[in-house]
């Protein structure tokens, strides 16, 4: 089952069933956002289905017509859970190797998530303005204390994100130790939101099997695959749970997909590529962005099972 | 003019204006919580201002019956404005002075605040549980790149804050660059929020002017003044906004209120005292709290402008 939000309706838009190929939804009956259905999913359950079916034979769309499964959400907690993201990433700053053999994890902004072929707004190109390519889960209701073993029944529905950044910002924030407040602008997320069955075999061990591919300005930029995670999203689910309960819709993002070997498979962010361009070639090739580059992200060898990102970066003040 | 929130209702409660000695309330008719007054201010104000004279021969309450003032909010966004208490408890985290001459700012969980005489639930004493005295903010809509000047009109309502802190877990989030998801659980919140005009001399140059008083176990604590903020809170805004747009109903806090000259006016944090005893005798003296124990927070020397704040911590597991 693969659920999706139309922009029309209210701030957190109209909850549908999308089809097969990506092409038809349905709404559901009595559940008109997503929000709802997840803060009662049991109950929502047969009006899913319905609509599930209903949609293969439901009205067209254009990729222009979805918000972000969760136009808003009151929780975003982003992990860090491929260490070889880590690794180039604090080389890519200058900053030591993070010590920890917990998960990594920060929260950020949540009122809002861009929808998928919006153009993104920020203020600056002198940021650095970088993509993170990753995969998510959302939530359902989660007591504090939750275990790991327990927190795979709470993940109701699987995500691809696309989480913006800002480099310049981003090393001067981290060295405070608070974290980031401007380094991290609002998220981007793909239009189908998938249940773990879904999946099938690309789900397992609470990991997404697939690879993750961005294209910028048209060019292949990386495909590395979502299973190389040291903690999968039910470890990262019970760490972020050990002082507070998760309310239903709260998402949870894998850090920026990223593999060894990458000169085959790529990266999904471009301060990681600078990372390993210093490293094989002691010098800076690859830019951050301008206003009117364009990122586009997919998943899996096929038809990607979240649809796609594709948008352009944009001059946010006026 | 002071605002709050009854339990009663749906999850964000039941918005009231409050009388003058803080035991009346009147609801607001056709403004049924206070996010929708936030959402569209400025529509709300003839009704806010009529319960407001309502509130004066309103309905009796007793201080139970109060919500936080926002049961949740899109967005809680934690400053650490007072350079005291920054100074110290690097010291009591054994970490170098932090370099900056930015507002330091983390994002913490916002789904739920707690309400103000509510039983405060934390998973172990093992974590070393603290308080943390705070005033805040709840602004209006804030677009993208708004400065510190313009800040100040978005500035909607003033609250007091115990932001509930685990300091066995916080240097360990800290050293990691992320900021604090598992040290930093729900936040209390005192149950009036306060318009600026409503605190008169008390709100000057983005600073409330007041003694922020905290007891525990009935033992007075500290009351440092709200005034000695290094970054005002329009210029906490004006950081926040650098990249994001804030929504209506977005949280910001001072950071634990804190002053120079210890040994008159106290502390309103555990940890902060436990540095002032290492500096000053060598050795800790004051533990950090066990299940059971009281903390009561006040603002002023009168009646508190915001009311009051008197939790026990309670185990949260079990």
């Amino acid at each position: 089952m693969r659920l999706a939000t139309l922009k029309r309706g209210g701030r957190d838009g109209t909850l549908v069933a999308v089809s097969a190929d990506g092409a038809r939804v349905a709404e559901v009956p009595g559940w008109p956002t997503l929000q709802m259905a997840l803060d009662d999913w049991e109950a929502a359950l047969p009006a899913l289905r319905g609509a599930a079916i209903a949609a293969e034979t439901g009205q067209g769309v254009a990729a222009t017509d979805f918000a972000a499964p969760l136009p808003r959400a009151w929780q975003w907690l982003d992990g860090s859970a491929f260490p070889t993201h880590g690794e180039l990433m604090q080389q890519a700053f200058n900053l030591p190797p993070i010590e920890t053999d917990r998960p990594l994890m920060y929260q950020g902004l949540s009122h809002r998530f861009i929808p998928p072929t919006d153009d993104v707004p920020l203020p600056s190109e002198a940021d650095g303005i970088d993509f993170e390519g990753e995969f998510g889960i959302v939530t359902g209701d989660v007591p504090m204390g939750c275990t790991a073993e327990a927190a795979l029944a709470h993940i109701r529905l699987i995500v691809m994100i696309n989480d913006w950044s800002l480099r310049a910002i981003a090393p001067v924030e981290m060295k405070t130790g608070f974290g980031w407040v401007r380094a991290k602008p609002a998220c981007s997320v793909a239009p189908f939101a998938v249940t773990p069955e879904q999946l099938g075999d690309a789900w397992r061990n609470g990991r997404v099997h697939l690879p993750l591919t961005v294209e910028v300005n048209g060019q292949w930029f990386g495909s590395p695959v979502g299973d190389a995670m040291e903690f999968g999203f039910h470890e990262l689910i019970a760490h972020a749970a050990h002082s507070r309960s998760l309310p239903a819709g709260t998402i949870i993002g894998s850090g920026t997909v990223s593999n060894a070997g990458h000169a085959d498979v790529g990266s999904t962010c471009i301060s990681e590529r600078r990372a390993i361009e210093m490293i094989e070639h002691g010098a800076l090739r690859t830019p951050f962005l301008s206003f009117g580059d364009r990122v586009a992200m997919r998943a899996g060898s096929g038809a990607s099972p979240f649809g796609e990102l594709d948008q352009r970066v944009a001059s946010g003040i006026g």
